[in-house]
Parts: C-alpha cells; structure tokens; sequence
C-alpha cells in the first residue's frame, strides 16, 4: 500500500528486500490527490514495476461520505498542533479499513501472500485506525472474510518506529525519499505548516537527514 | 446496509422495530446493479426515509479487481448447484468488508449506534465473509479503528436463520418482500436458475409464502 507519503515509500523499501512487489494506491479525493498518485507513479517507476503490478483504486465515495478536512473542502486543514490529544479533523472516518480491504480484495485475486502497510502508532497524528490493536482486529477480519485457501499477512514494519528512525531507516535502503510526497494542503511546494509537513521536518531534522522536497 | 434482496430488506423491517434508520446502498458496477438500486430506493420509499436519511455509495473499483462472475462480464454467472463444496466465481473477494467499512465511516459521521447486516451463515451461498466468525472479528476492528467515543455495534439479525425463516419473518414484520431483487443475473425478471433465484424460490416454498416478484 503506496500513498506517496514518507511512510508508505520506506515500507515499500523495506518490503523490496524480501517480497516481489505489487503496488496499490487509493485516491479518495482528498485535497492532495494529483500530487500523491504522482508521487505513486515516481515510486513505482522506481522499483521497475510492470503495469500489472500497479493498480490505483478510486474511492471518490470518501467526500460523499464527508466529515473529514481532506475530504470536505468546506473544512479548513488546520495547522499543526502536537500537543492536541482528540482526534483531529483530518481524521478519515475509518480510512485505514477501507485501504485495507481494498488490499485485501487485490492481494486475494492476484494471490499475495502478504500486505505491507506504513502505519506509524504513537509518533503520528493519533489516528485510531493507525493502531497495532486495530491492525491485529483487521488482520483476524482478513483471515475470517476470506476463502479458506487464502492466507495473508498484514504487516505493519513501522509501526512502533519513530519517525526519526523511519527516514534513518529510508536512507539506509536508498528509498527515493526525494519522490514522496506528505503535506495534506498543497500540490505545488509543501507547506510546511500542517502536522503532515511538521512531523515530517521534525523527522528529517533528528534522524540528521537533509529533507530533499521543496516548501513554500 | 439494505441491498434491496431479500435478506437485507427483512433485517431492515428488524432494525424497524427498534431504531430510527438510516439506509446505505452500494453499487459495485455488479450486474445487477440498476435495479437493486431501484429497489433499494422503493424499500427506502416504504419506510419514508429521507434524503439525508439514505445513501448510495459508487464503488465501482471492484470491477477493476475483478475475480468475479457479479463484476467481470467475462466470466459468466453459472447456474446454481447448491451441492457444491467450495466458494462459488460469484464471490466477490472480501465484498461484505467493503460495504462494513463503508457503513462505519457513515455510522461514524451521522453519530450512529449500531450497523444492521443481513448476512445469512449456513443457509446461503457458502461466501466467507457472512460467517459470524468474520462479522465478529469485524466488530472489533470497528471498535479499535474508530474514535475512542465511537462505539458501533454490529448486528446480524438473520446469521444463523434458514431462509425460509427469514420469508417468515419478513412476513410477520410486513416487510415490502415484493419490492425486493435477488437475481444475480437479469434486471427485467429474474432467471430463475442462478444461486440467488434458487435459494430464494426454496425459501419461499419451505416458508408456504408465495414469492410476490415475477420469474421468466
């Protein structure tokens, strides 16, 4: 599962050192979503990926359903704050499940053995579909719901890192850092002001590694 | 969650007696598709929903995954042998973890306390997805992947009924049994032969109910 965020492109490095590949993106007209399926594009590209191994999956459904700033134009992304405990506005209702199942649909007809996906549980947003308890529900969901001769991992690499370690971890593998793309508000230059964009700073600048992507 | 068959209309008339609805459809670019939402929207209709009470959600990336006879036109809809020990070509790989997903993230956002789903375990097609074992494992992924005030129970009515319970039921209830679609294969009137019509027909004779709709 491939975003074009920062965590989805090491997980995908990560997942290259042992697995074949097959790449999945989810566009779900959210703000940013020409410059992340850019981004998926770059990535792909990257790792040599046959057209059959790539697949991007709209899921335009995500604004009729609303209740969400990247999702809902009327609500405005607001700027970072790290110290807020709710859950914040930018929270998609239960996104990660439906990432998910798409994954799981895909992995089942292609016959997959496993699903890698860049989920980071405490140093992020406070996301509660970006747990391990909600992944390991997910993961006897998959088992259960799916043919008796199907059987697929879910497997969350990054899950208790922080994301210091996870660009350390990204430059040790030459993940092309350099094609992601994180900020949730513009598709030109980043940001640099909503928590996507300072998470991410924050992360580049403990693990001690230039930021390759331009802001405003 | 009311796909406008049989099953899910009955579950609907349950919910009836003790919730205020709100009724979700979806469209997969099945083949079906045109009137199982036309009777979605008669049943919505019968139960005086209104429109910020009622949703249709377009999921149309299922034909994109394909490796199924109700999504890929390429590969026809067999006729029914309910003898058969294992998943049918009809089985749309994890579809019922879709359409969960997608009723969370409306439950979440219209402030909803339980999802309805007319999932039948023995009794039915031999799918993976409609087995308790599944829907339990799903009713924790929703608890853990939703925000901590959210709490959504999952309810399946009909789990573990015999069809022609279910027509027996829907009968008690005055569920609108004759707005109803369960064809897999036709829109006009239905085959007859394929999975769906043969359960159904079975279910309405061992009920001692006529089945109201028209077969070729």
């Amino acid at each position: 599962m491939l975003s074009g965020g920062l965590d989805s492109c090491v997980t995908t490095a990560i997942a290259a050192q042992s697995h074949d590949l097959a790449l999945l993106h989810f566009t779900y007209a959210q703000r940013t979503q020409n410059r992340e399926r850019q981004a998926f594009t770059e990535i792909a590209d990257f790792y040599s990926l046959p057209g059959d191994r790539r697949l991007i999956l709209n899921a335009d459904y995500f604004a009729q359903i609303g209740g969400s700033a990247l999702t809902d134009l009327g609500i405005p992304v607001p700027e970072a704050d790290l110290t807020r405990k709710e859950v914040p506005i930018t929270y998609v209702p239960f996104r990660n499940a439906h990432l998910l199942c798409l994954a799981t649909s895909w992995a089942e007809v292609l016959g997959a053995r496993s699903i890698f996906m860049g989920v980071v549980q405490e140093d992020s947003s406070g996301y509660p579909d970006c747990t391990e308890a909600f992944c390991k529900a997910f993961a006897l969901a998959i088992e259960a719901g799916t043919r008796p001769d199907t059987h697929i991992d879910l497997i969350t690499p990054l899950i208790h890192l922080h994301k210091s370690q996870i660009v350390k971890t990204g430059k040790d593998l030459n993940a092309p850092l350099h094609l992601t793309w994180s900020c949730y508000d513009r598709e030109d230059v980043a940001c640099g002001r909503c928590d996507s964009c300072i998470l991410r700073l924050r992360a580049f600048e403990q693990a001690g590694v230039r930021d390759p992507i331009l802001y405003q």
